[in-house]
C-alpha cells in the first residue's frame, strides 16, 4: 500500500455521545478510527452503527481522544500515552486532569457541545461544527502535540480557544457549571411549590422552560464536575449569591432605577452574546519568532485567546541557521496588528502579512 | 341588518403584541374589534395592518380587553367599565389590580404567552392557541361576566385556569418573575467576568443561552411587575436564595449523595413539566347546584384549578322553580368523579355525566 493512500489513524476511548461524534467526524474526514469503551457492548454497538472502524486499542494511532467522564480521564490518558502518539481529552474540568496526566504528549481539551448523556445513538458527525473547543496546553506541552490537536480539531469545524487550565475551569464554572446548579435549584424550588398548588407547573411558559432545560440532564456527570472543579464553582457561586442578594434588595427597596440599570445591562449583555462561528473574513498570518523552549506556543496562543482573537491555524517554520523557530498564526486580518503589538509587548518579534479571503 | 348577522363587538385597549394578537384572534373568530392605544400612531398602525377594525372606543362593546402595562391597568379598566360591558385585562400581576378595580363586571386575567415587548408588528392570531390563561375572579365577580370571559378565552384556543388573585401572584412569581430576575443576575455575573477574560462569552453554549434568553427582554415591564408583585417576589426570591445557599454547601462539603439527590429530583421535575395543551380526551359534565350568592362560580372553578383539573367550558342553568342555579362544568371524564367528591366535601351537591369525545 502506498503511504499516501494509507489513512491517518486515531483512537477514541469512550464511545458515548462525544466520543461517538468525534469518531464519526474523524471518519468523515478520512481517518481510520478504533474505539473502546468501559462497557464492551457500547463499543460493539459503535462498530455496528458504523461509528468506529474497529473495536479495541490502536498502538499505531497518531492521536487518541479520551472521551470518558472527568474522573476517569487521568487513568485512561495515562494508558493511551503508554501506547504512544498524542493524547487529548474532552472533559469539562481541566486543571486537575492536566496536573494528574503531566505529559508533553497530552493536550487538555474541552469541546463546548453536547453535554447531554445521550450515548452513541445520539452521535453526529457535525456535532462540533461551529462549536468552541478549548485547548489547555501548559509549559510541559510539546508544541508539535498542540499543533496536531489544534489542526485536527479545526478540521472538524470547531473554533479553537487556548486557555490555561485554571482559566478554563473558572470560565466554564461561570457559563456552565454554576448555571446548571442554579437551574436545578430553581426547578427544585418550583417543584416544591407545585406540591402546594397543582396549577403551578401548568403556568410554566417559555422563559421558565428555557431556564430549567439543562436541569433535565443526567445528574451523573455533575457529581464528578462538582468534585473536580469545586473551588472555581464555589468562587463563582458565591459571586452569584452576592449578586442575587443585591438584586433582592433592589426589589425590596423599590429601587426602580437600580432595577432598570441592572436589567438593562443584562439585556445588552445577552443581546451581544456571540452566536456561532464568526463570519468568513479576511485573514492574515502573524509571524512570531519564538525561543526554543517549552511553553512558547502555549503562551502565544493563550495570549491571543485572552485578547478575544481566534487562531484559525498554527504552523511552525524551523529556520536551519538559527535556534528557535518561526511560529505562524492565522488570524482575522483586523486583529493581526493588535496581536503583533501585544506580542511585541511580551518581548517577541512579530509581523503581520495579509492572506486574502479565507475560511 | 339582521341581528344574527351582526358581529359581536369587542374593544382592545392597548394595541401592542398582546392586545394586537387578541384583536387578530377575535377578528378571526368573527368579532368586530375596536382598538385604542396611549400612542395614537400605534393604534392607527394596528388599523392599517388590519389588526383592528376601527380606532377608538366602542360603547357597544360586549367585552373589553385591557392590554396595557400593569401599572396602567386599573385606570384603563375603570374607564372601560364606565363605558359598559364586561372588562378583563392581561396584566402579569393580579391582586393589586383586582383590588383597585373592584367591580362585578371586571374579571382579572393573565394569558401566559408572549411577554416580549415586540409591539403590534409581532401580533399573531394564534398566540394564545394552547397557552395557559389565568382568570382571577373574586367574591364580587358577576358569574355572567366570568362565564363570558371564560368562553371567549377558550374560543381563542387557550386553556383556562381559575386562581385567586393572591395565588396567581405567588405562582407567577415562582415560574416567571423570580426566574427572570435570576436570569438577569446570572447574565450580569457572566458579563462582569467577561471583562476579565475576553473568551468567556465565547464559551457560552446552549445551556447558558437557554438560561439567560429571557434576560434579553425589555426591562420596562419588569419595573412595574417588581413594584406590583413585590411581596410575592420577595417571598419566592428568599426561598430561592436559601435553596441556592444549601446547594452551595452541598458542593462545598463534597456531598455527592446530596448533590445526586437534588439534581435527580430537579431532573425528574423538569422532565415531567406539562407540555402544551392536554391531548384530546373524553369529556364529562359535572353538574353542581350552587347557592344564589356572589363568589360561588369563582369558588367552584378555583377549586377545580387547585386540583389540577382543566375546566373546558362553563354554563349556568337557572331552574325556574327554585333559587340558586345549576352550574355545569365540562372537564375530562377521568377527573369528573374526583371533582364531584371535592365539591361534595365543600357542601355542594354534584353529579357527573359523560359527554363522549370532545375538544
Amino acid at each position: 500500500m502506498d503511504a499516501r493512500s494509507r489513512p491517518r489513524r486515531a483512537e477514541v476511548v469512550g464511545t458515548g455521545l462525544i466520543g461517538g461524534s468525534l469518531a464519526l467526524a474523524l471518519r468523515a474526514a478520512g481517518w481510520h478510527v478504533t474505539g473502546s469503551d468501559r462497557d464492551p457492548a457500547t463499543a460493539r454497538r459503535a462498530r455496528d452503527l458504523g461509528v468506529v472502524d474497529a473495536v479495541g486499542e490502536d498502538p499505531d494511532a497518531e492521536l487518541t481522544f479520551v472521551a470518558v467522564p472527568v474522573g476517569a480521564v487521568a487513568d485512561a490518558a495515562g494508558a493511551a500515552l503508554e501506547r504512544g502518539g498524542v493524547v487529548t481529552d474532552v472533559g469539562s474540568v481541566k486543571a486537575p486532569v492536566v496536573a494528574a496526566v503531566g505529559h508533553p504528549r497530552f493536550v487538555g481539551g474541552h469541546p463546548m457541545a453536547g453535554t447531554e448523556a445521550l450515548g452513541v445513538d445520539g452521535a453526529r458527525a457535525d456535532l462540533f461544527d461551529g462549536a468552541a473547543w478549548v485547548l489547555t496546553p501548559d509549559d510541559r506541552t510539546d508544541p508539535e502535540a498542540l499543533m496536531l490537536v489544534h489542526q485536527v480539531v479545526r478540521s472538524l469545524g470547531a473554533e479553537v480557544l487556548t486557555l490555561s487550565p485554571a482559566d478554563h475551569d473558572r470560565l466554564v464554572a461561570t457559563v456552565s457549571h454554576v448555571p446548571h446548579l442554579a437551574a436545578a435549584t430553581l426547578m427544585g424550588v418550583a417543584a416544591g411549590r407545585a406540591e402546594e398548588h397543582a396549577a403551578l407547573l401548568r403556568l410554566a411558559a417559555g422563559g421558565f422552560r428555557d431556564m430549567t432545560r439543562i436541569a433535565a440532564g443526567d445528574p451523573g456527570i455533575w457529581i464528578d464536575i462538582c468534585r473536580d472543579n469545586r473551588d472555581a464553582i464555589l468562587e463563582v457561586f458565591d459571586t452569584l449569591l452576592d449578586s442575587m442578594a443585591t438584586m433582592r434588595d433592589v426589589v425590596a427597596g423599590g429601587d426602580a432605577e437600580g432595577l432598570r440599570s441592572r436589567l438593562g445591562a443584562a439585556q445588552r449583555a445577552r443581546r451581544s452574546l456571540p452566536t456561532g462561528a464568526p463570519a468568513p473574513e479576511l485573514l492574515a498570518e502573524v509571524r512570531v519568532r519564538v525561543a526554543d523552549q517549552p511553553g512558547e506556543l502555549a503562551a502565544v496562543t493563550t495570549l491571543a485567546t485572552a485578547m478575544g482573537i481566534n487562531v484559525f491555524d498554527i504552523e511552525v517554520a524551523h529556520a536551519a541557521e538559527q535556534t528557535g523557530g518561526m511560529l505562524i498564526l492565522v488570524v482575522a486580518e483586523g486583529s493581526a496588528t493588535e496581536l503583533c503589538a501585544a506580542l511585541a509587548d511580551s518581548g517577541r518579534r512579530a509581523s503581520a502579512h495579509p492572506l486574502g479571503e479565507g475560511k
